[in-house]
């Protein structure tokens, strides 16, 4: 089983950025964790992160064929990039939707994500385990629509 | 560790409702899942089902001196009762909000929690899954607030 | 035929409350009347108050077995209780709505239902009436799903 | 005592349009259910369908003096027809509002109308039944005012 | 192959009326247009207009068994006839939206058209042309229908 | 020179509607003051009442070469018929929008007029005297133009 | 007979002011108008111009035994101030708010009145004929309350 | 003269939730304070606390007959329980809201009240001194009404 | 231990102005009101009132060095006066907003008090006692202050 | 004469994403179709296809001294790229926004369109007929201008 | 070259309020330093300070003729001031808004100016030297009208 | 002392692009009077355009080490680019926004930023001289945060 992850816009400056909210963690320390996970689960990760919309489109686009499931933190392009959202419900794969920080106890812009509604479900507010539990909910989505 | 769990309205007839949106498991089959991933986890968890508002209140007040952590579906309170936020947020313990259903995906009125902002996340949209995620990142988030 | 009758908040105090907008029949007057058209129909009634939003909704889990259809009252839960809303969609038999004053030409917060759009119908502004003609839709519901 | 009937814009083509919604009655059989019910009532009916928006405030006006209360169905105008609301205002005759389909299960724009705050009450969702029901109730109307 | 084609409000007086917006041509004008290219077509057309809901209602419940399409541009009606939405909905026909001016470029109101959600297309912007491109379009609908 | 008077919908039933709101006078006696006022001032005017928003357009039409202004009370529509500010943008002559009522005083809905922005000029609330101050301008503003 | 005239916030500059919206008189020509009309409607006039919301309060409040009736353009303050509402609706006598350009068909937030509410009626759009024409109104609602 | 005292839901952990914004008493240092004021009023009071929105209507209920007036803080409920503000408008006895802390200052959601426009008066902000100065307000209401 | 009272505007016209909503008293009445409790609480007051805006202001910015609270009532100005909030904020004191009518209970607009958010507290509707209580609320916020 | 279409995001997926909502042609078909038409009208096209909002601005960009119009399916980026709408009102070219769908059928959030304002007109809902309406919509837009 | 500055209110108390937002000069060194650089620019200052907004809008009238521009600091006026707008449209000078505070970081409603869309531009957010930025704003302003 | 300029999306074309709005300069002349600024203030700039949001991204996060302040105009992207905000946000440098034209004059939606909360200030509507005060801005931002 193979999954793809995809970290959006500014989560290359991980551990950088505002710590209270999104942890010490730097993104290679992150990626650390999801590939332990992973390996456990015997769950093989290709992750990407990208700055501009149009590359996530296209590293969505590319799960056709390449992968059976997507975690995706669209981050700041959550709130509204249609771009990504209609790419998300084009590949017709399970896509967990995951946040570092809990959306939801933020500005009221980012309450709302426009790619939830198209994805099977939101994970957010945990840190990096976000990311760990959005990996068990792919891999068991992927198990469900085997059967 | 001890783990509350509380279902909140409705969800007595779980397995009745709707199942395309929530599944076929009814609570019996649901809380054994539960139940089973504690074992396993080495948790104890505690599960409460209530359709009443002040009765959500007082179980959520009972954690105080008798859980470590709370994870909770207010189901239809999620949207409209501040009741039991304020009840959340009396209590300084970690919780974890968990829905069935993607609550992103359906009725506009659905999409908002008044909850959610006082949780320290929300996972919705897997399924019974929801509270297996649920348990472990309330397991996590007690293991870190230890440290 | 059995149908259920639940008088939602506050309608305990009926003739009390201003008599302008419900009338001056008390609840066991309106009750006999409904008992009255119940006989000379043939159809046997139960009726329920509660004033609590979480009996309301086990009130509703109960006819599950035990009636052919529902008229309610929600009052003032019919414009904020998601969970009634939710008990009504997960019984699937006909559910009458019913208000004794016109909410449609009261104040605005009291033009909308949440309810409504999970019932069959709403009837409101006839006084003891619109439980009258609730009674009379509820019946014929039930036959027309009978045949 | 004389009973109005007016069936709004697009009921001619009754039995045409979305049947799942309205029912699979053409407006004849409609009206033949009506006539036999205030038969049985006592009651006399005139009954008239329009497409036109003036011609139903026409239609409205003419009540004074020649019947005793109305039933009207203002379908699409329901939601926008200040004259009709206006012409229902004038008259001073007891006015029942009613709709085949349950307007507030609907779209958005639908669940608001602007006739029902000036009608005596409201009576939607239960297909050639809201007919009868609001003939009854009109009835009982005239019945109270005469007292 | 006939086709129907309906002018709204106000175009009666079309080349008087804001001329920047609309054009210099009158209703003449535009419509010998219209029949040129229905001939070049094969295409048979009847075209009307009227400043009525009513009668547009009309004309569009006509259409059932003596037109295969229809094209309408429905003017002011655009913005807010339910009437007109719920006739064109009635017919279930081939139904072209089209527009003179662009809509989109004017005041806020004419951004929203409550016809297009139940028409097949919208045509706006091009002046005459937009009926020209309409006529084909329902040309079009009409022979995707009959394959 | 001649000046168009045109009463909306429901004011044929002036005197019988609120007369709190629309004073005691009758649609004859208005008019019979319009006329006395006209005489007065030397200007010749030719008055209508339509229920009819399509009739209304037309005779806001039948202004180009035939008054020199127009005196309109939309009554109802004044708050959404685009198809009637269509037609007072159309014909290019002073319009004057007076209402009985102070319209501002009632109902939020009607503190709106879409025809205003349109007219030159509303006088609302002083009862029959808008209309006579309504004559007054719009003989005013045709000798401004004339200048 | 004595009438108050109040001219608010930035009236003293009229004529330099935007004059296609507001002509060409500046506030002494404008002032001589209703001096002279005044004169031959045989009526007293006293007229005041502020720029200071709290000034013009104290002018409203002294209309109480030195005034029959109010003429004021609130000028900006028409859209935002409640102060001035609240001392037009305390001093009980006529109040007519007149204004020179159409405030209807300019930006948004001109288009509602806070004071139109509590005063008699409104008259707006006629230039320097508004407030001759407000003085003819406020002369008649004098009379009117007399008799 | 017998006052009844309603604490809402959560505050039978005050002292724990959040100091800062409620202070540091908990529920029966509040009500010694209450208690001992009333003593030396020379007014009875009685008092008591819950969660569940259904039993705070019946409380309010029972005053009918058995107190003359009611001070409560509705807490949670004040922002959304329709519920409880018509069990304040049916018993028709002085009713005044009082509130900990200042919800005005608070959370957007926390402004609106829907028990104030039927309660007397509302008096927040004042943390226990919100109690005293209401006890002292319903006193004197009740000795108004008495006059 | 000082406290200054300011009155906003048109409450020099107290006893004038809709006496169901504002009580009989005058001014005069009601500052006697205010100075007898003072003077039993060992409190001195200074009273004022004004109806301009920025006079309010300069009466605020005074209290600094001057007085150790505020009792105010900015009347009008509590609904819009960002100026009045501002000077509320910038003068570091304790600062009670009085209402005589419960202005949650009157029009929409009345609802929301801008200066609310930076005062401590709100009393509202009690008519004179809201001044007392406000007394004796601030004479406590002083002493609070000064442990 | 050369006319430049530019397929927005997604769209090289075309045949993919609900066939029900964009036909079964893949992009590659739906070009052939384009170029066809484009032969026998005597136009050449030139056809980009984009993922990323930037390069869609480059595209545009160079249209200027490179293409007569532009045709465009901004695709999601319609429903808020403000990029694309500058870059479209600066190249001050003829402009044609088409859509496959219906936008003004779907989510609410697809009936407004940022770029249409800017754009000469919108062609919508006709599935590949969209892109051949709008060649031949260019072209005319083309010709008008060179006259 | 004279450009005239304007405070407005509760700026007198500037150091005093809240030195994290608006820096811990005082009026006066904050003048200093205006009137410092204007002397290094050869511009000549002249600089009032108002609470009242009556007098900002004649202090904003009195440029005409005496000033070639100004520097406003609208202060709370900015946000519903239509008064202030008015007067700065009307004088028909340079007009340049700044702010102290980044008043787009601070509450929604700061974000928003009633002035800015009838000024040349706005400066918010650099504390003293949002002032300085002005000052050579508008004397470039007064350059380029001179050209 | 580095500071980094960036333009946003369309402004490669300046000069082009509506030069009532933006000014007659081209990219290249703009820059070169910056850079003379910048030589004359004895700062080092380093001057970036780019259409595309993720290359801003990118571009924003290379100043980390790089540049000591950041100027920027996000243009188009300023209304909708929360990844462009969060960017600023990561970087934890002075960042100044400048717009040539002023936003808050034009269409409502060019009103709002959603990058001026987390930048330090924004200065608009001066054209080139945006930029050139923006420059003097952030050199004395740096200065102000090295002392």
């Amino acid at each position: 089983m193979r999954i793809r992850i995809i970290h959006g816009p500014n989560l290359n400056l991980l551990g950088l950025r505002e710590p209270d909210l999104y942890g010490h963690d730097n993104l290679d320390e992150l990626n650390k964790k999801i590939q332990d996970l992973a390996g456990s689960l015997g769950v093989e990760v290709e992750i990407f992160q990208s700055n501009s919309e149009g590359e996530i489109v296209d590293l969505i686009h590319q799960c056709v064929g390449h992968a059976d499931a997507l975690v995706i933190n669209p981050a700041a392009y959550t709130h509204y990039s249609i771009a990504i959202r209609d790419a998300v419900s084009t590949i017709r794969l399970p896509v967990v939707e995951v946040h570092l920080s809990n959306i939801h106890a933020r500005e009221e812009f980012r309450h709302r994500s426009v790619v939830a509604p198209v994805a099977c479900g939101q994970i957010a507010g945990f840190g990096s385990a976000s990311y760990l539990l959005g990996l068990r909910a792919a891999k068991q989505l992927v198990e469900e629509a085997r059967r």
